[in-house]
């Protein structure tokens, strides 16, 4: 079970949490629990590092943003205990939970299990693990996983403990068709294929982190999404995230997601010569600059091409200014910039059986008078970039045209 | 260097620490610092666990509060980095800081000196070191050394170290002859023997802990105890704490320390019989309440005596009600009880040497008008139970006496 800062931020509710997981334990249950830290305190100790210097060693970084979590963890298990539950709090360090020595992004690289089976085994206790946290070994130092890393930490534990299934409790109450803000009739998913999910969180639904999908699709584990807000003793809802062979009738899409973190950048008459794509996307990529849809346009004039892709919002101007550094060897004549676009995205496992899907979108967009400025596909989704004032009509059309209306 | 609270309670602050670190890392030391939480963050963080359950598992607690330091070591790391000064955070489990298993006042067993001395030697590192928390090895658990303990993390880090001083930075510039507030002619020690210093704190002075003395004494670590307010470069003065071999020209007295955190009971007629003292003490030392200064006055009455002691007041009515219970096997008539009492004490390590010290002090309040309950002497100390209202006069009347007020 997992549960989020939302769900943590009082006493009042760490002892709603406790409720849920009573329920748990009710049914016979042995449980794990890894929590995040109060909302707005990590931003809090971020902000504090940020203040003592601009570019803070990542290192110490990690030492003092993971104190959130140990705090809850603590602070849970001391409720828990007061409902007469045996629990005791977990830090990263202590299970341990090693991690690769990438600072502020670290990956799991082996849970140690055997002192939690054995706290479930010789003492029927809750292990209330603090989220977002490991140790690297070599250097004895706590290392953290970035943010939103505790829905990884929960799926990475349910993976080294054997979990029949990892709950994760968030604000919602599981996984929509699309933002029930854009399009009310947005319907809770009952299953979602892990291959699904990951496109979702990778194009923009904020529900789970990528980097948590990605463990549980390896180590398939199933991973329900419900609200910790219902009703502890109560009906419980949710999205179960699953194998596709445990999806009886699926959809050819599942869901339409959408980013606003986008911008994009065109250039204009550049020479049509080999080579020409590393001379661009080589200084991008050494800047660490994710470049993610790119057309290539030929211009009226032979010999040269309009080169357009996007990059993330926030490496736009970083972007623009390499490009500008980069153009005598690039040879284009103007660059142009946007970062008034959204990229819409239809995901389904069903477009694999499919042909013609995103065909079907292009015409219904087209007919709204929607155009589209770039274009990338793979098996599961295609998405589209448009103009952002589009973004709820285009979002509302597709879920309309693939049947996600209907009840 | 050990830094407190109101030290490092902000950003701006940590850079002002940051500073004295500077100017001792010029002077050629290695240093390790060792930091409390930022002010008011303890009780936040013990308020919550309070308000998670009235009686909370303490080694929950331990983990709950022990974030604090956790935070503040890391961020002065970065800000001396910032600097340009070579520095890494160390916790107590890290380092490692082996403690006792009685959480929330743990003892320290054991500092692993090896990493820090390394740190010292091949990265010319400051270890900068989270205060008040050690590991329980055998658990594997984080344990706390109670409220101000950081003090005593400070003077056992630099005894593991082998420093050749540990500067204790408050906001206060160093040790008085007595409160400043009480008596304007206070004057700032220079040196303070620690035995005297241990009976100062132990009477009521507030500037160091307890336990930080006794560790100090026993390791013969010299204390500079100065103000983290002072100007970073400019002159340094405070109050070192010594062996008495280190101390020229000792003053008969010292210090006068007082201690409001008292309460009197009385017990009249009180058969005189042998086993009565055990029949009165052995159940307030079961129940975990100290007693201090003990009166026996014979009644006027044969067979039967009054007898006065003190406890902390925090114990008073808890003793009074125990009193009350074991009245059949005590056998007293009746139970007076006054917390409106203050203890006086005057220490100094002149008084082994010198006759009739006290005595003079009993007459100097005798002519004020001011009524001694009780009296208690040692060694290097004596104390005096009088009524509260008397405090300031009492002080000011022994500290005119012991010639403290000249300069």
């Amino acid at each position: 079970m997992k549960f989020g800062g939302t769900s943590i931020a009082s006493i009042e509710r760490i002892r709603n949490v406790a409720r849920h997981i009573a329920r748990e334990r009710q049914l016979g249950h042995d449980i794990a629990v890894v929590v995040s830290a109060m909302a707005g305190k990590t931003n809090e100790l971020a902000g504090w590092c940020e203040e003592a210097a601009k570019l803070c060693d990542r290192r110490e970084y990690d030492a003092v943003v993971a104190s959130g979590e140990q705090v809850t963890a603590g602070l849970l298990a001391i409720v828990l205990q007061e409902q007469g539950i045996a629990a005791r709090s977990w830090q990263g360090w202590q299970i341990p939970i090693l991690t690769s020595n990438e600072h502020g992004s670290a990956r799991i690289k082996h849970i140690g299990a055997a002192a939690i089976l054995d706290g479930f085994a010789a003492r029927g206790e809750v292990a209330v693990i603090a989220g977002f946290q490991g140790l690297h070994k070599e250097s004895g130092r706590i290392a953290t996983l970035g943010r939103g890393g505790s829905d990884t930490s929960a799926v990475a534990v349910a993976a080294a403990l054997g979990a029949v299934r990892c709950d994760i409790y968030t604000d919602v109450d599981g996984v929509y068709t699309t933002d029930p803000q854009i399009v009310p009739k947005a319907k809770r998913l009952d299953r979602v294929a892990f291959e699904e999910m990951l496109e979702m969180a990778s194009l923009g639904a904020k529900v789970l982190q990528v980097r948590s999908v990605e463990l549980a699709m390896v180590h398939k584990v199933k991973t329900f999404v419900r609200s910790s807000f219902d009703d502890p003793g109560g009906f419980k809802q949710g999205t179960l995230i699953c194998g596709e062979e445990d999806i009886v009738e699926s959809q050819v899409v599942t869901g339409i997601a959408f980013s606003r973190d986008e911008a994009q950048i065109t250039l204009r008459r550049v020479a049509d010569r080999p080579g020409i794509a590393a001379a661009i996307f080589m200084p991008l990529a050494e800047a660490n600059i994710n470049v993610d849809m790119i057309v290539q346009v030929a211009s009226e004039d032979s010999g040269v091409t309009d080169i357009t892709f996007t990059v993330s919002a926030a490496d736009f101007a970083r972007a623009q200014t390499i490009l500008f550094k980069a153009q005598p060897e690039i040879g284009f004549s103007s660059q142009h910039g946007a970062s008034d676009v959204v990229k819409i995205s239809a995901i389904g496992v069903g477009m694999r059986s499919h042909a013609g899907v995103a065909a079907l979108a292009f015409k219904a967009l087209a007919e709204k008078g929607i155009n589209i400025r770039a274009i990338t596909t793979s098996e599961i989704k295609f998405s589209v970039l448009i103009e952002a004032a589009y973004t709820e009509l285009a979002v509302r059309t597709l879920h309309t045209l693939y049947g996600l209306d209907k009840a």
